[in-house]
């Protein structure tokens, strides 16, 4: 849906805010900065404070300049996220009025390094003051106010826009509706931090050519092993220069050209600054604790994770995702499938786009592509039985949510706090679009470490047990994290089940079990019979139990009391026996 | 095993040998050096070219010092591997003479930049004559002329090493028995070549400092993220000084330290020129292709890669060995789980020395604990028809190798060219103690995509299918790599399978279905009727079936003719159908 050439915005201006007062603006360390300059852009119509508002957090070194076109005709005047934003794009400026500024202490018209300071006439060199992001988005703040802006829909921002972004969050909770923090985290790995420090080392030691070498290096950083491969491997290259030590590989020029591009666009106080607010952000530091920071929230998140980078891990960025969950805020967390590295954030522009829009507006998306759904199978009579079976005002993690119709139902009608996990990316947008919040994680691989003892007063576990690489592990898993647990599964003890094999000799098919025996996601079958043995052995209790039948035979013979014989699907509440 | 400090082999004395002739020393540019000096390190006695000879290959920035002290008691002055070389240790200096020289081009004692040009007077400088990986090689073997030594029986590197070991095996291939490549490849990735490429602008741009610089940048890629966040992200920090830009975060303390002590040991024009060498490595240019290098290979290999190596990927370094195996050369490939990064190769001494004790001389260490063995339940009877029936001399893949006993008596009396696959690495032990070739790897994670077509007159799939998560696929890519498959599985349809279930209402268990319905490793089980229906689906032939029964009244319904209810376990040979 996105970047369609006919319907961008055209040529946009940026515009200058200058903020003056006698006490200045002041900056978390005390120093005072006597003049503010904020460049900014906007796309679409404030219609006099009647759109909502977009506010976009610019990543370390790009500008103000996030849509549309500086110059009629230019392609390559485009803005840096222009895919994303304008009239019928997923940050629709048709209903959207977006606001992009340039980040204090950059060197594209915001205050910074370049800038003259009003005090002395020159610029301020070297003697710029250390600034925080939270100074960044206190500037941003400045802005708003002036453009008389009292409550933004959604502050978005990658890489160190995602910093921004979460600051903003933290720093003005009841400004911000809604929050998406894309390629981000709570702080810098230690490995991306390594590589930062060395950054710097590099400009100081080397007034001429270190902001290039430090680039060069920071390029890298932003790449994934595997497009780096695909794109230099098998590349032409120049004759070598062994007295210059030049390789004449392709990757060289392209790293050359990477680092005398950013000589010419980008000041080195700029990026010494700019690092350095970076490095220094750490929710863990500034509030104590990460669950401290994520107590003062109070915007609806989406958390956006790339596969393949590694300069903000998809493991370590996820824990923001994890934290706000535990808190029972409102999250939505999705892993994008990529191999662009962490510039998959200004590139991947079609899935988020998709994760945008939904998030932004539910309602106007329309339902995604019905063949997505994986989990058709789990029939209307067990979403019944269990929405039955849940009381008002509970708290509910569903694990396996599918299109999260069963949370939205319970959302709506009973009042839950309701939260999703399952494996799909295609099932978290169907959740986006319910309005329901959604963890992308896959339960074999990540598992449940990290949600908290009785996060839950119930843990739904429909249709997805005989799916999991280590059931009983899962069992006490789910029974650690959940008060109670409901769980359904399809009884492999069945007399039709037993007949197929019995009377065919071949691996059955049913309504409940409808795959090849070869390609079936059901690798852990139990019959009713091991399913309770297992629950006695590991001291479960088995609070009810209920069975969906759909067979006259089944019926008749639960009714009889031969359950193992009859179940074709067993609904069963369980919970720890109290110690 | 390794490292106990009893049997060290105390203080060690470096050496230097020095070759002169009219011609001088030719380097692959068709440079000459009129005189070359090799600083090395023996350890054991060569008792007069009767005992056989390990030759240690050095990695980038090591010196000769593998092993030892080279001061009483100071156990600073240990060398880099002595955990693996010494009497008594994997590398056994009371059976093997051992030799570890200073790599060409280096500034620990053997020619390089640092080193008197006998023309000039003056050390090399700038001006050394650049050098190859095969330049390092050619010195050492000089070196092993020199000596005496007539031929190696194992050439052993790690990372640079590595490069240096493989070309010691191409270059002289009658003179090196075995070859063992430990976190290495056929050629650095392009992200590790990126970083090589900035690491040398940064030196060439700033003379004080540079090196520094680039070594705390190439220092970070030594470590992983995982490495660097278990020992910095809680490490205590001093106070910052922001007019410095330090930090104060105990990483740049660390990284700071790194690059002084690199300052203080080691030379700029050394790094630039051993760089250079290592950026230029790579099989695929200099033999054409990484297919035309192998085919002149006559050692048989090791190969050792690292989980959390990203300088040299697993995946990457693993093309040697899957090269290797489709030439059946001897080779045996091995990922070490470890989260120390590259820098594993010098510290993982403990797997590494299990793995070049029985490498080196299988006979000589005693069979693993066979509590190790998950493979037991593959039958006696399975292993003895599959033995039937491979004809003498042909080529053999076992896939789920296990201990590799039967590639072992296959090999033995009937003379095959066996390889194992297994994904465990006590597998990979038990395989190095038979003489067997395996490479560990993981099915259904790697596939066998990099296995070339009818690379095998048999493929061997005994009890492995039901474990796989996709058997379809998996059975027609065994029929790609392999002319015929001989394929085993436990039949569900057996009458006792049918009865537990029918009877029971339980997930059966046997001798042949041991585990319980929540951890059993049979995924997808399947009846032999269901395996013939998918046979016949996918165009596969079935050559020949046989059944291993226990029980009696399975024996008597197999020949009734009642197969899918009377066979326990089947033993299938298959083919494609000829088109």
């Amino acid at each position: 849906m996105p970047s369609e050439s006919n319907n961008n915005l055209g040529v946009v201006q940026p515009k200058d805010f200058v903020f003056k007062s006698e006490e200045g603006f002041a900056l978390e360390s005390g120093a005072i900065l006597p003049e503010l300059c904020v460049r900014y852009e906007t796309y679409g119509s404030f219609k006099n404070g009647a759109s909502p508002v977009v506010w976009i957090c610019s990543p370390l070194t790009m500008d103000a300049h996030a849509a549309g076109l500086h110059e009629e005709g230019n392609p390559k005047t485009i803005g840096w996220w222009d895919a994303l934003i304008g009239p019928g794009k997923p940050i629709n400026t048709d209903y959207f009025f977006v606001v992009c500024s340039n980040t204090l202490g950059g060197c594209k018209g915001t205050t910074g390094p370049v800038s003259i300071d009003p005090r002395t006439g020159e610029p301020y060199g070297s003697k710029f003051p250390h600034i925080t992001i939270c100074d960044m988005v206190n500037a941003q703040k400045k802005l708003a106010d002036y453009l008389g802006i009292t409550i933004i829909s959604m502050v978005i921002g990658g890489s160190v826009g995602g910093f921004q972004a979460l600051t903003w969050a933290l720093e003005y909770p009841d400004f911000v509706k809604r929050c998406a923090v894309i390629a981000s985290g709570t702080k810098l790995s230690a490995q991306a931090l390594g590589f930062e420090i060395v950054g710097r080392s590099i400009i100081l030691d080397d007034e001429k050519n270190g902001l290039a070498n430090a680039r060069k290096m920071a390029h890298i950083t932003y790449l994934s092993a595997e497009s780096m491969r695909n794109r230099f491997d098998s590349a032409e290259h120049l004759p070598s220069d062994p007295e210059k030590f030049y390789t004449g590989f392709a990757l060289e020029n392209y790293l050359n050209h990477q680092g005398e591009k950013f000589m010419e666009r980008f000041d080195a106080n700029s990026y010494l600054h700019l690092t350095w607010a970076l490095d220094n952000f750490s929710l863990e530091k500034k509030y104590g604790s990460l669950e401290n920071a994520v107590s003062r929230l109070k915007s609806e998140f989406l958390c956006v994770h790339l596969s393949s980078d590694w300069l903000f891990a998809p493991d370590e960025s996820k824990k923001l995702a994890w934290a706000l969950l535990n808190q029972k805020k409102i999250v939505s967390s999705v892993e994008l499938d990529t191999n662009l590295g962490h510039d998959g954030f200004l590139l991947e522009v079609n899935d988020m786009g998709n994760l945008l829009s939904r998030f932004l507006d539910p309602q106007a998306v329309d339902s995604p592509d019905e063949k997505y759904v994986h989990f058709a199978f789990g029939s209307k009579k067990n979403i019944n039985r269990i929405f039955d079976f849940i009381p008002a005002n509970s708290s509910v993690l569903d694990i396996g949510c599918g299109n999260g119709h069963l949370l939205h139902i319970l959302w709506r009608e009973k009042q839950i706090a309701g939260f999703g996990l399952d494996r799909s990316f295609n099932s978290v947008l169907h959740c986006l679009n319910y309005d329901v919040p959604v963890i992308q994680s896959d339960l074999n691989k990540d598992g449940l470490s990290q949600i908290a003892d009785n996060s839950f007063d119930f843990v739904i576990f429909n249709r997805t047990l005989q799916e999991t690489q280590n059931p009983r592990d899962v069992l006490l898993e789910i029974l650690r994290i959940g008060k109670q647990a409901i769980v359904t599964f399809p009884n492999f003890g069945n007399w039709l089940v037993r007949k197929t094999l019995l009377l065919k000799g071949r691996m059955p098919k049913s309504k409940y079990l409808p795959y090849e025996w070869y390609n079936t996601p059901n690798i852990h079958l139990s019959t009713l019979l091991d399913f309770t043995t297992l629950c006695e052995e590991e001291g479960i209790s088995i609070k009810s139990m209920e069975f969906a039948n759909s067979n006259i035979f089944s019926k008749l013979l639960t009714k009889l009391g031969l359950k193992n014989l009859g179940a074709e699907q067993v609904i069963a509440v369980i919970e720890k026996h109290s110690t």
